[in-house]
């Protein structure tokens, strides 16, 4: 019998109505590129759950293609984005940002956060040095809600930073890789309403959230990044078969399901932390989204790695290894109980 | 009712048998990024069927980024790709290929194809100039079976240019976005088998050829290209949900599914040819497989424009405008039927 | 005793006025980057000399990098440059464009120049493809003056190409490696002014016309390009000690020395065309500047090549051999017929 | 009376020497691209200097362009460069690195030095996280001598960082845009000679040690990097007039003037730090060479910024201004004397 698996959240195939919707639409002929009707109608859903009536909404393969496709285009060529150290576009992107001549400038972060303040500094910083004409200017924000460890921005954290990037006139992108899971925690307070006001532009994940594959770019201000269709096809990530997204967005956003979706895995996150806390283990940050980090020592380790399969995410300074435990929309009460069995 | 539409071969949706595998296998858990069991068997069953047990197999999103990644990876920096006037990477791709870095070095066309002299005449033009070292180097070349005007290189036709090539030790790739519909083709005798002893890389594909989405890259070499995996991430194309494309290819690669894949949409194709033919159209070039392209005069545009839906292809001098007419595997000999009724 | 060498116009050192200030100012301490006072007076004076107030004006080393920088800067990443088959970037720069991610689209060329009516055709064919969201947009124009061919551009035909790229919206940019030759020309009716007045940026080449290296380029409006210093530095291209380059240019603007330089040069030229004429010599194409183009056969070849110094051009289909004979600011009457001594 | 201006060793213009040479060889024709028999005759001494007879040499015009060619050319492209985060590269090169594709991975510095263990921890890093494939692989260490901080590698320090290099397969690079300063410098124990056998490519600043323009990149190992004259020229870095180049380190490498060329700046720099130290100044962090970097109050900072031209180098977390004092080989006993009566 196969070991409880919690390494990740892309480990399933799709939400079975989004499998469903394939089946029905399969026969018919539509046409290429996302000019079709399921992506228009998915488009269309997207705007109004966003608030944002006049959004360019896009459709893309996945999220780092989906980084990169957008920050080179958002960006000057001479300008870099600010993360944090432990960002996506930091340190597993394989240099995607770099590949299209862009460095990224690091900020220091708490819980996979970036302050305003932090933020502001490095802006300050950067307008002050009298030798920053031979630095890259920060020309972006690039901000993860979840984080890389699972925490979320508050309202009023994201209102902070997007009045910093307004004061100095840059942008604010917002990576949602798991945003279904940021939108159904009782923790979270950002909408996805918010997050049409507050950013530039931002993507809604469907690969981690239920869907085959897909990432939609949501650009609350129409034609705000001109060209972005070309600039799409140049990278190398423009769908010819554009419904295959389109139908599942349409999907996702048909009666509220990809608010909904991420539910369950809360549920299980929440089920799996409590019984953690009481045998004892301990986690290595908190996190209220579906990922949980968990810091075993050599013992724990052994044993878990024989039982269970969890994601390894590093190796800490005191000995122990953080484990990453990972829910998804698909993981049932049963399946948190087999992985709490194991502990 | 809805007019015949023939404007390309990736209007519908996947081959049944590739949805009803998703759906089985749909609540499973597996690996990410290519590792899991069904992109394993693809990979196996994709080796046997081109004869080429070492070869490394991976799994892209569409036709522009696997070209991307392929010839970004394959040249070194300083180098071009030779490709003909017409081809994809030449004119519909929007500079992908000179978003890496390179420049298509472009060799007429006959039909669409390029000749082993031509390859050759450029290789010695550049290596007898006494001012190569200011030039871009050759580094590789692309062919495309079918090519972007339907015709097919023949055996003869690609040994001889991979002689060429073994001469000048450059590689030789291949885009086979529409391979299935070569295949398919009464007129080619050019095997999967062939294309693994011909050339250095080819990607099979899947998009255009009964997939939702997917290209299959064979490179009959293990570990031709070192560390391609982070390439591919680099470049924004690697799939977290690996198996999604892992399973389409186990589906086409079951029982020689992609090999006849195509049958129907040259038997539909040569219908149509037929009758095109009987009505006194005149095709623009001879095109043997999937597409047709159908010279017409203004009067004929507009009648035909207004009961059937093709693409626009390319005005000529002499006024008249080209249109395709593509089949595809789902055309019904029903579809050509009405489409013929409109002519 | 040597050849007679008429390889290039770079096989000199430099103006002798060059070199005698750059003695003069040796030891005094100036700024770096172009900050000093010389590089300023230079940059006033070339102002002057194009009536252009505002001009933006920097200096760079070499034309290719001048080419890369201009090119790069002006575009969007989607966008290509539009240049003729035989215009040095797209022959004779290694790539250097492509490098910086944009495709050089080719347009005819008539003794190495493009026409108005080539440049709208090929704007418009872009305009009116249905396909052209899929295809490189042509950003800018580039131009040199005189072209690869020694041939010049009338103000007419400059007038003509400036109207059509300005009723499409799209820069203009003029290379001037050997401008001092067009300038010196009695054939030219070009000023300094009409290309301040008719391009949006171009380059005064220093490095053939009398500089040990250096281009000035200048941007007649303000602020055009936005961060230019950092998109040069970025680029590599900025000098340390600019003011070498600030000497120079200021040296060959004082008193008008840059637009009497290339006079010796065309008045050897006339002299050698003269002799070539009367001795049966065929010119391959007509160039009035710098420098000469002319068809050997194979006799003519071999004995004149044991005699002089010339450049190999290009080998012609009909078995001939064309050379080039380039005279330059620095050749005496008596070099030139040491070289017709040979004839 | 102008201030005593020790903002940099670039505001002068070139070694006495080196004008003479340009003088006497002025009107000479030589071949272009670095093929005279100057930059040849440079190329013999440089190798001779360095001991290392099989060694290709290139000149280039500066710094930061030198570094981006040769960083480029050295990585694949989906690797990435070890240097300090004070490194110029990392900092001030305004993303050129990362304008070649590549992300400069940063390492922990001690007076701006990275250590052999540090190197070791992060190649050890990469190869164990589990992660790797997802990740910008490390292909190359970068290290400058002296460093931005002005201070020195010992040859043990070289040897062992040389030594983690070769166990772990990668080259070492290092940049040595001021190395005439390390060279003179008493502290100095790293001669050519090391330099050549231990790094892979290194380059012999000239820009800012008595040229007027150049760096002199050698490469010990023949054809260690094939085709890098094109990648130069594809990079906008190839000089046409080479000689100018090569006549300028032909007259450096004339009787070792390259190595006594920096005494005099040491000279001055030692009789400035030691009228610092009598004067109650403190010495931001120690270094032996050219540089001296000095932490003001604001009252120092406001006198001392009245009377003497310095460098802005950092404003500390304490409040103190960090400002840097240069020398050059052109300062003369009496120039430092004069910044010493400021203090």
């Amino acid at each position: 019998m196969q070991k409880p698996a919690f390494v990740s959240d892309y480990m399933e195939g799709a939400h079975p109505a989004i499998l469903q919707r394939l089946l029905e639409t399969n026969l018919e002929k539509t046409a290429g590129y996302g000019y079709d009707e399921y992506s228009e109608a998915a488009r269309k859903k997207i705007r109004e759950a966003c608030g944002a009536p006049d959004a360019d909404v896009f459709f893309l393969a996945g999220g780092t293609q989906t980084n990169a496709v957008m920050i080179d285009s958002i960006l000057r060529p001479y300008q870099g984005v600010i993360a944090v150290t432990t960002g996506h576009i930091a340190g597993h992107e394989a240099g995607a940002i770099e590949y299209g001549g862009h460095k990224v400038l690091v900020a220091e972060q708490t819980d996979g956060k970036v302050s305003a303040e932090s933020i502001d500094r490095i802006l300050r910083g950067y307008a002050e040095d009298e030798n920053h004409e031979h630095m890259v200017m920060p020309g972006m924000v690039y901000l993860s809600q979840p984080t890389e460890y699972g925490t979320l921005y508050s309202l009023a954290e994201l209102q902070a930073i997007s009045g910093v990037c307004k004061e100095h006139h840059i942008p604010l992108y917002l990576d949602g890789a798991r945003l279904a899971y940021a939108l159904a925690c009782p923790a979270n307070d950002v909408t996805l309403r918010d997050l049409a006001a507050l950013c530039d532009a931002f993507y809604i994940g469907g690969t981690k959230c239920g869907a085959l594959f897909g990432e939609a770019v949501v650009i609350p201000r129409h034609d705000y990044i001109p060209h972005l269709f070309t600039i799409i096809k140049q990278h190398g990530a423009l769908l010819a078969k554009g419904r295959v997204a389109g139908i599942q967005f349409d999907t996702l956003f048909t009666d509220g399901l990809y608010e909904r979706l991420g539910k369950t895995a809360i549920e299980a996150a929440d089920r799996i932390r409590r019984a953690l806390a009481e045998k004892g283990y301990r986690e290595a940050f908190p996190s209220p989204t579906n990922q949980i980090f968990v810091a075993l020592n050599e013992k724990q380790l052994a044993a878990l790695s024989e039982r269970a399969e969890l994601a390894f995410w590093e190796k800490r300074e005191d000995g122990d290894t953080v484990m990453r435990i990972a829910t998804s929309w698909a993981t049932t009460p049963e399946d948190a109980d087999r992985l709490i069995a194991c502990l």
